[in-house]
């Protein structure tokens, strides 16, 4: 299989809280970083989840935000993944930023060119990967 | 009413399961593809929705993935469409991918530029396009 | 904190109703604008949120749809808030528009190209600001 998404993520589910119609899944995808996701049950259960079970986690780059200088608020968002940013590559509106997580895993983001220059992202500067929980989509192997 | 939305979708609602906070809708849209949205219990009472209710499904073109070589993994996300690329629209960051899904309708996708390359994204090939279901906005008429 | 969410609201919270998974949370905003996020349980629990409580919400300028003559069609989508555009930048394939709501907050929308010329986006021109409560992530100070 092959996918625009441009984040995916190996690891294995380490909790999964079902509801009426979402479950929530969490995912150790190695380095320390966990991934949090929000799928249907009718997903969960097609796919089989359970924990211990290895999984693919995908994020569309457009889904992922960006955040330096962390302190003095604290967000809803599941996911706050610390990266070193790689390279940005800038468009008219939007511009691509990538970052490599600690424990090795590349992520791509999809920022406006505004955020880009305010944020003042660019190579070897820190910054932490911001993704709701809603965003990510599973897969299984099969 | 006209909305940014590049992607809508008319349909006839097959069901409907409401949890405490979402409810889960399932569209028939014809063409023998169905898709499935996670909306608010507000939103579904405030719409009168109910099974066999008709309803418009919109979906920005940013939250469209595109899939090729479909297998080996199965995904979460609950709308798959198989469709014919029409037309490739590249941009510097991201590009826009219009396709025809075998009931008609057409389907228009923003990717990443990288993720155009990496797929082989062109007109007349075949793609599945992936959709979460928490990224369909419904609307019925007044 | 610095984040790339190109759209932040200030407000204090005003309903709150938990799920199995997921909490709906109301923000007044002021200038008679509410806005409505639904976030993880887990979040809603790590931030203390209450009804009362002061919170920013952010959302992506990608997450934003905007509506023009918005009669005829009722969305699924709970936050509609009407803005008079003030600025169009224009890309390649997506452009970004900027707007002014009738409280005074400025809402920054990404869509395509293509919905720029179709709904005829300029400045001076009033649009409705569609934003799915998925789509919004809350932030408290600490």
């Amino acid at each position: 299989m092959k996918i625009s998404a441009r984040n995916s993520f190996k690891g294995s589910i380490i909790a999964l809280t079902p509801g009426a119609v979402n479950s929530e899944i969490i995912i150790d995808i190695g380095g320390g970083d966990k991934l949090v996701a929000i799928i249907t049950n009718g997903s969960a259960k097609a796919l089989n989840l359970a924990v211990g079970k290895d999984v693919l986690a995908f994020v569309k780059a457009s889904s992922v935000l960006l955040m330096t200088d962390g302190g003095g608020v604290k967000l809803s968002a599941r996911n706050a993944l610390r990266g070193i940013i790689q390279s940005v590559t800038p468009g008219a509106v939007n511009g691509e930023v990538s970052l490599k997580l600690s424990g090795g895993a590349q992520v791509h983001a999809i920022v406006t060119h505004e955020a880009i220059k305010e944020l003042g992202l660019e190579a070897a500067k820190e910054a932490v990967v911001v993704i709701k929980a809603s965003s990510v989509i599973l897969g299984v192997a099969v």
